[in-house]
């Protein structure tokens, strides 16, 4: 089994189903959502509109654009009504968007438009053995831009590399993930992948360190390294995950459900397409590759599924007890995420399960430390231990954990 | 075609791909996420542990329940991986969610546990013409009970009756919504539904208006009369629609999945279940259905996709839309939440939107009102108008909309 399903599974945030099938338990939902709401705000900002789209798709929608048949898209999932008429589960989604659309875009006035959703997509992977890195049933970020000329479209998919790299950025990803040239279909050269470095990836790239861009192998060309300036010599093959990749559409898709505005000039013109897309959970599931260590999950304080994991080693008396808990309350209600463990275990194993799950900071309570007036509290990536008081860690709370 | 999907649909609020199966659009899913997290409040308020289970479905967990089959279960939509393993589409989540528990549950420690979900059912219904009341792909809000013996069962399942009146109450449904005595299954004599009164309602019940309790018409019998208090003149027979029903479960799945614990005595016991559930998108249709009026849909404040509606009216000279502009920004910082209508549209059509949509307090911007120095606030349900000055605005909105 992947590394990451390994861990995830073994620390309680998700549970496999079947292969590529995993659910999400109450931590790893939680760090789902943050992973989602990061995403959410970078779109937000560059005008995205949320919308959702559906599992269930029209036969004929997928017809218009010639993407029905298994020879020509080979993951579908296909099922019928009880009337034999056959639907089927979306893998993506620039048909039903695009045939939506028309109901919303007719002119110049109308555009641009950015749509996006965060909806669950169904592939017919054949393997899926990688974990939550590859799913059969997974959370998908797409977003879709509607243009009305190849500049404005020009213009918008350079905004959307930057909300990509500062997404990644800010998920604790961005020093390993490398905007990576890739095949461009009909209507441009290239497409751009977000493709993060680390053993675990299905992926082969040619990585510049310095000019921190990469080459997909099925691209590696003379005339592409001529294009970017980029020297053979200086290119390392790397194992790598996309993470993340946008891609014009030009009118593919337009012209197949003519999709068309009235530009000021009066003429009718087809709309400049692109598609852009994230996974959440590949996202997730590539974090715990890169960044866990031999004792666990290490998460990024941005996306980690509490702040603080708060361990009462029980004494006989119960002083330990009714200290934390009263502690837990105070932190609760001063609005930090503290996950409580007050087992009955012994300290080695409460130690062991927190290393597991990976949340940053830990505060330990015991006879020890209520004797010193002090609590032990211990940076989960760095392995610092210090000895504070409670003044003092409403202070680091305050500025880290906030 | 079902009122609330018309008024929706022409609103903008959601969007028919096929019969049954609606997207939600960027106005529609905000009030969708509202819902959510009305019912996420009180879910998590009497300890609900929020997860997300699969729609795609291992065969042999619902073989184990003897529910696999299309005779016992006939809303199946099935599908196929590509080695001819058959897999289905979640309709419910009691086996998945049963077989995952025993990973969880092995002693009287770890009990109780309630657990929820926002997820998508996938229903293969025959009939499906009651616009998002009756969906065949639809989000579900499912809690599953896990408790120890009958007594805590019991309590826990009269806290969700209490926490399904709240959600109902500040949903705006409230005094529309009885709680519906109905066949309870083998481990209970009664099962519960809130039923709320409408003609678009699928249901028929009878109501004692002023007991405030209903018979569903399955257990209208003398005996269920006389357990209740109830007398047969008292009752009125009404339509109405089901939007959260809960189920006793006694032990149907813990037997069949072998869910047992070790009791605090040593002794071997099956886990006592319970299922609720809420379809957010039903009461989201219900309410188009039962709050709206001749011009459109009017929405309760607290799940409104905006709680202003600013329309500049604009003017030649360009005064009105600067004036406006700045009005918006300035609401928006404030932390308002603010629907624009700057289209340069005659004030008819853009009032006849507005009243469609039906955002609870419209502010009208005109060089009429430029000139006296007020804007217009109109209230959506009772259509009341007043001209006030900025400061008053502001005051209007601290209080009714933040």
């Amino acid at each position: 089994m992947a590394q990451n399903a390994k861990l995830l599974i073994r620390a309680g945030f998700i549970h496999k189903e079947i292969a590529g099938v995993y659910s999400y338990l109450p931590l790893g939902l939680r760090v789902m959502e943050k992973i989602v709401n990061v995403i959410r705000e970078e779109m937000n900002a560059i005008g995205g509109q949320e919308i959702t789209l559906t599992a269930l798709q029209d036969k004929k929608v997928w017809e218009t654009s010639g993407r029905w048949d298994d020879s020509v898209l080979d993951v579908w999932f296909k099922t019928k009504l009880k009337n034999d008429t056959e639907l089927g589960l979306g893998t993506t989604h620039e048909e039903q968007l695009t045939a939506l659309m028309k109901d919303y875009i007719a002119s110049y006035r109308d555009l641009p438009r950015y749509v996006y959703q965060f909806q669950t997509k169904f592939r017919n992977e054949t393997r899926a053995k990688s974990g939550i890195m590859r799913g059969r049933e997974f959370v998908m970020k797409d977003l879709y831009s509607f243009s009305s000329d190849q500049e404005s479209h020009d213009t918008f998919y350079e905004k959307v590399k930057l909300a990509y790299s500062r997404i990644f950025a800010r998920l604790g990803l961005g020093d390993r993930t490398y905007v990576t040239f890739a095949s461009g279909g009909s209507f441009s050269k290239y497409s751009h992948e977000f493709q993060t470095l680390t053993e675990a990836g299905e992926d082969s790239i040619f990585v510049d360190e310095k000019k921190k861009i990469a080459v997909n192998k099925e691209v590696l060309t003379e005339e592409v390294l001529k294009d970017l300036g980029v020297k053979r010599a200086d290119l390392v093959e790397k194992k790598a995950v996309e993470v993340g990749n946008i891609f014009s559409l030009g009118t593919r898709f337009s012209d197949a459900f003519e999709l068309n505005f009235v530009a000021q000039d009066g003429s009718k013109k087809p709309v400049i397409m692109g598609s852009y897309g994230i996974g959440p959970g590949r996202v997730m599931g590539t974090i715990a590759e890169v960044l866990s260590d031999k004792d666990g999950l290490v998460w990024p304080e941005v996306i980690a599924p509490f702040k603080i994991h708060l361990i009462a080693l029980l004494d006989k008396e119960g002083k330990v007890q009714a200290y934390t808990d009263a502690l837990y309350q105070k932190l609760v209600t001063q609005g930090s995420e503290v996950l409580y463990d007050d087992r009955d275990l012994r300290a080695g194993e409460k130690f062991a399960d927190a290393d597991l799950i990976g949340i940053p900071y830990r505060v330990i309570v015991s006879d020890k430390t209520l004797a010193e007036k002090v609590v032990e509290f211990k940076d989960r990536k760095t392995g610092e231990v210090s000895k504070i008081g409670e003044a003092e860690l409403q202070k680091r709370l305050l500025e880290k954990a906030k």
